[in-house]
């Protein structure tokens, strides 16, 4: 077995290519292949035990008509979730993904139900435009929620996290991160978000400038995150960095996850190689997100749903990725000759 | 019930419109539903028992040197495919898609195998640079081989079909059959295939030119594909024929069974509301492909491998358009405010 990463490298390629098929033939499955191969230090690895998280929280910010639905939709799509009827829990029965909903920061209060995790931090984020949307401690709070639950699957065998969200107002704290994270001017990161036409979205661009001058003297990731971000924005990005340190794969939903990984990213660079992201939204910012990380996403299906919806249709993807690893015959396996 | 098409497609339309998500927020998705809800005249379609077919055979023109693989690797690949160790295998056990793989004219006797067809029409197509790769009636027979196997498994319930070939040579006969079918120059339709390096991609254009030049007088969809065409395009375009006949969703894999697809829908126009488009292959002129037909692929990997692969991986896809329509809940099952 190789013990240099370039080595490693080589060595899985090699193994991709004595598969019968043309070299490259299976294009984008073949990288992903190699990525998690590399991840996984393996030549056959899997995505055993694969957890999908949906994070919900409110946003103060909901209040300045940033969004073409009431605030009341966050926690009423909670208890969708719960009873199974949204997109997500058909995409998620689909592929037998593990499903949790878990309340970092909802305004209201919800009966105990099993799949549902109890880890509020406060009901709705701040007002940005007045104050930061969360302190420091209750960004690493929320942060804490979302690393303790892949520490916990993790340290059970889960190979691939799943992280999606829901929280009304959440493409406008979003938009900010975006904005103040790659040093974007706020009018390429402010988008429609659930619907909102050209006046709402020329209200959420002066919402979101607004705020960025507000704090513009922060300076840190984790500063940034609990100024301009939300509560499961921050759950996402304290999950991520956990999945990092586990080297589980982080299957980054959409627009609003991308923002959370642009802030683990910034505390943790090397948590490019555990990550891949599941589609291009219609979110407008979306793809001069994903081309300022210099990544190509797998689907683009015109999505801009959120939930982990993006992550749960291209899990199966990934899954293939895998397969073809671990079961494709060799050309010598299957006596299929080669190119001469 | 309605019972005209366009009060059908408001009716299904406003039923997506009523799930709890905002409205047009899973994209192509969407689409897809309102294809297959259609096709089936159904709010709540499905695709039950699908059906998957590498139709298999090879090529008089590979003679010429138009392949970066020698042609006993189309026999050798029927092989790998019945032993389970292709991609196609893998990803077919992945989505549970019962595979049969179809010897409509490969040059070789092989032994009988139960996911085997044996309905050979020939052993392999003729040199189409010199003579009609197949007459008028080896044509129509390894189109009823398609259309038989086809119908079979509609009268047996089946709601989609999967259709995907293997045979040295065939990316040189369906680009013949597009620069034919579609009237564009050759050098638009042909690319590397299977790997070709630049001389003989610049070989294989001057043999589709050749080729085409020989048979520029053929008019009918018939003539031309018996002419310029395979035995395994033969078969695909008439099992999508009765697909058609029979309203089952054709999963349309990449370039080749592209090419089937061109010369069915000359056939028969209306086919195009059965058929979906899996992914754009890396092949050069798939892209134009899709666009001269008006439609949008479903993935977009840089795939060029063939034997069914695109269809299996964008499968899930199509699943999951139909169960977001059975399974979502409406707006008022839930409880969810709507946009005001």
């Amino acid at each position: 077995m190789p013990s240099q990463p370039n080595e490693w490298r080589q060595h899985i390629q090699q193994f991709i290519d004595r598969k019968t098929k043309p070299p490259g033939s299976l294009g984008r499955l073949e990288e992903l292949a190699l990525q998690i191969a590399l991840l996984q230090e393996s030549l056959r690895p899997n995505l055993a035990q694969p957890r999908l998280w949906v994070f919900a929280a409110d946003h103060g910010v909901a209040t300045q008509g940033v969004s073409a639905y009431p605030q009341d939709v966050t926690w009423q799509m909670v208890n969708n979730f719960l009873a199974g009827g949204a997109a997500i829990n058909a995409f998620a029965r689909q592929h037998g993904l593990p499903l949790q909903v878990v309340d970092v920061g909802v305004k209201h209060n919800f009966a105990p139900h099993p799949n549902l995790v109890q880890a509020k931090v406060r009901f709705g984020s701040g007002d940005f435009t007045q104050m930061p949307a969360m302190t420091a401690l209750e960004c690493q709070q929320a942060m804490e929620v979302g690393r303790q639950l892949v520490a916990a699957a993790c340290s059970q065998g889960s190979k691939a996290v799943l992280l999606g969200e829901m929280g009304i107002g959440n493409t406008t704290a979003a938009s900010a991160l975006m904005a103040r994270l790659l040093d974007l001017p706020a009018a390429a990161c402010v988008g429609a978000g659930t619907g909102l036409d050209a006046p709402g979205q020329a209200r959420k661009l002066a919402v979101v400038e607004k705020a960025l001058q507000l704090h513009d003297r922060l300076q840190t990731p984790l500063e940034i995150l609990a100024a301009l971000g939300g509560l499961e924005i921050a759950a996402m990005a304290g999950a991520m960095l956990e999945a990092g340190r586990c080297r589980a794969l982080i299957v980054v939903d959409g627009f609003i996850a991308g923002s959370a990984f642009l802030a683990a990213w910034r505390m943790m660079p090397e948590l490019a190689a555990c990550a891949v992201f599941s589609h291009c939204s219609a979110e407008r910012g979306h793809r001069a997100m994903l081309e300022r990380l210099g990544v190509t996403p797998i689907l683009d299906l015109g999505l801009r749903l959120g939930e982990g919806t993006g992550a749960a249709l291209a899990w199966p993807i990934l899954e293939a990725a895998t397969r073809f690893l671990r079961e494709m015959a060799s050309f010598d396996d299957a006596g299929v000759s080669e190119s001469p």
